[in-house]
């Protein structure tokens, strides 16, 4: 499951639409997966070259992904070898990737383009002349069918290694028990290896908000927190849960949980274009002040998900930002304290009128 | 487990010798970790700046790291905030680290560094006057105790892998459950979550190479090439085993187990310091031809590993360099053909007199 060719081709509609100059660059790998459809983050230094009068698109690739590569979506193919298991190498990978876009633009004439501006390595001849990085984060904030297709996939990942951390955590299982036991499920219903990364921590360790899993020990009366951001096929969903070891949750526990929900509810009340991201931190948490919670919720409300994690909106005390249709967001409200630490978390689109809830897993502690 | 103090100490002392500029900036996420020893690639867009008149130390670091930067070892630390869980972002990513590293340069009068030129962002206000990656590179090729330490802990993460496909290599078990047993084991044994890179191919997959796990179902009478390369610890090991589904493997996948033998033993007996390795190449090639398999065998026969993979040396047809004392290799003979497809892989450790073999997985078919 990938992007499809359609939503390359209308991405790269706007973008050219939204782009004064004549030629464009895009060298961030997000990107590269965002118009091609291709997943090169792992090899890095491939280039598009975008003509923005003609559409007519270039990708400069090494050979070493030249399988993946015949798959994507362009109309001409640079393909160029440093080391391939063949020969010995020519020089360094980077070096000899930025030779072969210079060359390229030589030969074309090609003096100024539009490029991302964090993304340029040092020696590029071009002269880049209008920064692509907020044209393309503004764009990424309105999710295409495709987009959101990914999505939905990822969802259904997440919720397999939500589902199986329950049958998991038990006391006596470790950490990483339960993380290992994520992680098949995950696999098995993406049909392949992921990135499993997140938050798995229990006991003590889940009054500071997260961290890896370790060998630590379950024991009853604990609860663990579940936060799973796997990336699928690129794109991300993230999640969480907290859940009680052992099946009897304590009194406090129960009156965090039932906090947190009133949180989420009250951000949820607000989920709708136009909205300010502000009012909703705010709407979280004053709810769980109100509860009893105040100096307890550190973090950000939630954010903007997508090719990033996090991504525009960011709903934060200071944001500045209003919520769009098209949007994918998550809320998060946690608490943590010297004896506390749990958190909640659910994923949604922002809808015309309001929004849609993508994720179904149980936040409840059992 | 991580480098130690003192093997950054060594290493940074060795990389100032070779260096005749004042200043030196690192901004490779590998060689951050040589000389840190942070792990910090994830977040990227971290740099290290050495004074090679007096040692002094800076690291510019990202505050959303600053607990991991506080573990590391340096005289100076600058910590800069773009979006850390709790505030707005201030700004692009990419674009905050490079300011925070030029108005460092500005304040010290800093005009001049050796840098990796693969690794120098668009926008560097110091003039790279000294390329340092051949120089890390070649000090990369002959390992210290810390990380020799480091490759054998990950040598035993993937001889659990191998142990745990071997159980899970039955009729009717699909690629991708064998990969799953595989990542419980290695990460039960890592003691945290680990990449678990590698080639799981069965059946005709098998006749390529190598690739992804897929929810291809095992048959009585195929193999399946393992092949874990997993990264620990920025740290690699990588060993291969080619597998009989069912135990009953045929006559020619006997016959071309011995024959991967033959060649990986043609191969070790070549390995000490100052051998070609063009002459190992060769040697493996011959006894792979000499028993019937010319033209199988495409790819390299090992290559150099440590922070890399693959790195120098490169163990091809056309390579030019020698053993050092210090190299750890791997040597991975294999034949694939339109019906045929195997391989074996061991890694070693080049002594002043020899070799010694650092992976002591089972490599038969049953």
């Amino acid at each position: 499951m990938r992007l499809s060719v359609e939503g390359c081709q209308a991405r790269r509609a706007r973008l050219i639409a939204q782009t004064p100059t004549e030629w464009i660059i895009i060298t961030n790998p997000r990107h590269l997966l965002y118009c091609t459809p291709l997943e090169l983050s792992s090899w890095g230094s491939n280039f598009l070259v975008i003509n923005t009068r003609s559409g007519h698109t270039t990708l400069i690739a090494h050979s070493f992904i030249q399988n993946t590569a015949m798959t994507a979506y362009y109309d001409d193919l640079v393909l160029w070898r440093s080391y391939d298991a063949y020969h010995a190498p020519t020089g360094d990978w980077f070096q000899g990737a930025l030779a072969q876009l210079n060359l390229f633009t030589q030969n074309y004439g090609i003096q100024q383009a539009a490029c991302e501006f964090g993304w340029l390595p040092h020696g590029l001849l071009v002269e880049p002349t209008l920064d692509l990085t907020p044209i393309l984060e503004r764009m990424q904030r309105q999710k295409d069918a495709d987009e959101l297709a990914l999505i939905r996939h990822n969802v259904h990942v997440v919720e397999a290694g939500h589902a199986a951390a329950r049958q998991a955590i038990r006391p006596g299982a470790t950490e990483l028990d339960v993380y290992n036991a994520i992680c098949t499920a995950m696999t098995h219903t993406a049909g392949k290896p992921i990135l499993p990364l997140g938050d798995f921590v229990s006991g003590e360790r889940a009054f500071h908000i997260g961290g890896p899993p370790t060998d630590r020990v379950l024991k009853t009366g604990e609860v663990m927190i579940v936060d799973l951001f796997p990336v699928v096929g690129g794109y991300r969903a993230d999640f969480t849960a907290t859940i009680a070891v052992g099946d009897q949750p304590t009194e406090s526990q129960h009156r965090l949980a039932d906090a947190l929900h009133a949180a989420l509810a009250a951000g949820e009340a607000l989920l709708r274009p136009s909205e300010s991201t502000r009012a909703i931190y705010e709407a979280v948490k004053s709810t769980l002040d109100a509860q009893g919670y105040e100096g307890s919720f550190p973090h950000h409300t939630g954010h903007g998900l997508g090719l990033g994690h996090p991504q525009a909106p960011y709903i934060v005390a200071d944001s500045t930002e209003t919520l769009l249709e098209g949007d994918v967001i998550t809320l998060e409200p946690g608490a943590y304290g010297p004896d506390f630490g749990a958190r909640i978390e659910h994923n949604y689109l922002i809808t015309a009128t309001g929004y849609e809830r993508l994720s179904n897993h149980r936040t409840t502690l059992v």
